[in-house]
């Protein structure tokens, strides 16, 4: 089906406004999955959508407002995405995380590019939504780790942990340019990577860690 | 002696073209330690030189030209500062070579947060920039280490060792905006996570960083 036949379909449907505001950012979200943040076009999807331009920024009064849900959308989405399978040990939990957010990161490369390194990456809006997701993945990992952080060590921690999150970044960015390395081998990396980091600034953390 | 002092003192000075350059870039250089790059003014250096700005122009054609021109001086001035001592052992150079490096962030930070994450820092004209001193950094520290790295290993060290840069960068502006370790704690981090990393690499490479 075209994406102009779906245009027409959605066209007879009436939505409620919480299922146009959703459709919108969905629309957003899939669009963002091939291209840079500020190349979204209000444009293309309100016609994909069946709705006029000024009914969209009726849901969404600037481009920012649009924008900025449509990113909180992908964080969620990259969120649920890594969310640890319980099922397995710690170890092979973090590895299979880390398998899906380069999963993730491989099918969208350009917003992931571009909320990272591109000229929205600076931005004061986006900045702190970017950060609340890595503040969310580092959540995760502590909280899937069973050992005890001392409060006098959670700030040497929290540093470390926002530099590995860099490391993870900057890592997959250079990775996504040109593929020196296989997947798997980028995978071992950024776990082995942890393992290692963990290991020397907490033994006990290393050791659970490594499961 | 007032900077304007200074300023009616140099407007006496005939420079040599080289000599103006040089002078412009290093008032430019200078202003970069208390501000972000984009706030250089090119009226408040023109005055300090004594100059007119039409003259200033002259040397530097856009303010884009002459900002580049800063920041290749304060990157090559970082790596001179950073620059190995080598007659110490590999595991005290690499951590004295650290302290001078933060050393030099903590009374350049303005400069510091803007280069790496101000709206400069996602310029095209300046990322180059910006990973050519990363890069360079990199081979330092390779270049110091006394282990043959096969070629084979090569692109995943190198990812490994960019991922560790942007780990340095990214704990490094967090420090900077809350102290919530001590600075010798934060060098403690930065050594200790390069000797983790290495180890879990290449134990050899891991061995010979520890000295």
């Amino acid at each position: 089906m075209s994406s102009k036949g779906t245009g027409e379909t959605v066209k007879r449907t009436r939505l409620s406004p919480d299922e146009r505001r959703l459709q919108l950012i969905t629309l957003g979200a899939k669009m963002l999955g091939d291209r840079a943040i500020e190349d979204i076009s209000i444009t293309e999807i309100a016609e994909e959508a069946g709705i006029s331009r000024g009914l969209l920024f009726h849901y969404f009064p600037t481009k920012q407002d649009f924008q900025l849900a449509i990113v909180r959308h992908a964080n969620a989405e990259l969120l649920e995405r890594v969310a640890p399978d319980r099922s397995l040990g710690v170890s092979e939990m973090l590895r299979d995380s880390i398998e899906r957010y380069i999963e993730y990161v491989s099918e969208n490369r350009n917003s992931y590019v571009s909320l990272l390194r591109g000229p929205a990456s600076v931005t004061p809006e986006l900045v702190p939504l970017v950060d609340q997701t890595r503040d969310a993945i580092i959540g995760i990992i502590l909280t899937e780790v069973p050992v005890p952080i001392d409060a006098a060590e959670r700030p040497r921690l929290t540093l470390a942990m926002r530099g590995w999150i860099a490391f993870v970044e900057e890592a997959t960015l250079t990775w996504l340019r040109n593929e020196t390395i296989t997947r798997d081998q980028l995978v071992d990396l950024l776990v082995e990577s942890l393992l290692a980091l963990a290991l020397s600034l907490n033994p006990a953390l290393g050791a659970a860690l490594r499961g």
